[in-house]
């Protein structure tokens, strides 16, 4: 048995850090797009690093995977087709599919080794990446969204890391437009939109890019994550045309667990604290 | 100009750690009991540590002030006498008197020290200490629960730090009888009550206290927090009999600013997600 150590990430945007208390490092692999570490630690089970950067823990990954997922799946009137880009821990496409009216969701990331690595030290993860529905791409996300076919899609999930290295043409006015296109006319966009308490102007940045795109409403959630920087977290939905209208009725009779999402957390996270209101209006 | 460095604290019973760049050490004093060190940092403006723990940040103070003392009161049917066991820093007293129907607020601190510091690095706390409906004690709170006269106060919150050291008897049984005997009958105590992900089983331990005491019944409100560990932190509320009932028109129409506080934020609140609600129901 190791001594346990500390291992501090320093985000330098938020002047913030975050760390844990590990037991060992159990695996790590150097792929063509990223380093990856898998650690043990002693109260949050499995980390996973992508270049030093917290990615999931085995016990707060809920809190996003199903905040990533179940707002947009409930908010658009009958999603049947769904693309991930990202999420190669497969954690947002096993939420995904426990919507049974989902007839295909489709996980584009471009790193095949961190679904290797999910499938070996997060199986948890990953028990519906044998599921019929379930499609597993390991491509170019940006590529995969600009030859979508036209009004294909249902509901685009972007589980990326931060609008820096791979995942950097994820955050801008030409992938939005490719998304803008492959979805169909009531589809939906939805991305993790970094902290609502520090990274506001990142927000505004994203939801200006989106609506260049033509996407014409939006609307930002709110979550604890406390594996990101400041414990806040926050995802984005991007409506192409109307209201969002929320299937409150089908939330609550939702046929599948979830640990943190419910009907009434989805309205309680649709209020937003009067200083994120103010500075996403301003 | 100081080059930056990082200053981390390691909370042992979650196994995680919050960090943030400093830019230097603007002052500490020994206290007959607890260290008391200001930081100045590059992104979260002052920071004040006790005995080496977060007790706030000038960037995000708002979010616990707010949630200690607003939901609260916007609950009482009426609240004229608030009494702030700990509080030191005073951002709790200057929450509590922008209640206009407040007649009097009496914080009792067991640390001069602290509200010293807060004057002279968090002046903006302090900015209510000169109402004259303000009373600052420093004194043992548990000794004055136990001194205040039956039913003599609508509010009591305790606004402390964690359950060790200096704080250690504000967490029990005996303390929570003082409160109650002191409340009126419509009374309503409120404590700071830790994370919500992590540190469940306080949660649960607090509440059978409370109950042992004699409060009727409970409210726990999580809320972000991202100077505490795991950034998600919660307030619990106990009354002495009968229902809460909220005000919620009056918390729709309330005369002054608040920064996360608002009516619907205080009802997204009341929601707990599953896995809390579970482990509070079991």
């Amino acid at each position: 048995m190791s001594t346990p150590t500390w291992h501090y990430e320093n985000f330098d945007p938020t002047g913030s850090a975050i760390g844990y208390r590990i037991v060992r490092k159990l695996d790590e692999v150097q792929s063509p797009f990223q380093r990856i570490e898998i650690f043990e630690s002693t109260d949050w089970g499995n980390l996973m690093l992508i270049d030093g950067a917290m990615m999931l823990t085995a016990r707060d990954n809920f809190l996003y995977h199903e905040m990533m997922s179940h707002p947009a799946l409930f908010t658009h009137p009958d999603p049947k087709r769904v693309v991930i880009i990202g999420g190669g821990d497969c954690g947002t496409l096993r939420e995904v599919l426990k919507h049974e009216g989902v007839a295909s969701a489709t996980q584009c990331d471009i790193d095949e080794q961190v679904t290797r690595m999910a499938e070996k030290w997060f199986p948890e993860l990953c028990e519906s990446n044998g599921d019929p529905r379930a499609e597993l791409l390991f491509d170019d996300g940006v590529a995969y969204m600009k030859h979508c076919p036209a009004g294909s899609v249902d509901v685009v999930i972007v589980d990326s890391t931060d609008p820096v290295g791979p995942a950097e043409g994820l955050f801008n006015r030409a992938f939005y437009e490719s998304c803008f296109r492959a979805l169909k006319d009531d589809g939906i966009l939805v991305q993790q939109s970094e902290s609502p308490l520090m990274l506001l102007d990142l927000i505004k940045a994203m939801r200006a890019e989106m609506a260049k795109a033509g996407f014409a409403e939006f609307q930002t959630l709110p979550f604890p994550q406390p594996c990101y920087p400041t414990g806040w977290w926050s995802c984005t939905l991007a409506r192409k045309a109307g209201g969002f209208a929320f299937r409150e009725a089908d939330a609550r009779a939702k046929a599948f667990e979830t640990r943190y999402y419910s009907a009434d957390v989805h309205k309680g996270a649709q209020v937003l604290p009067p200083f994120v209101a103010d500075a996403l209006a301003g």
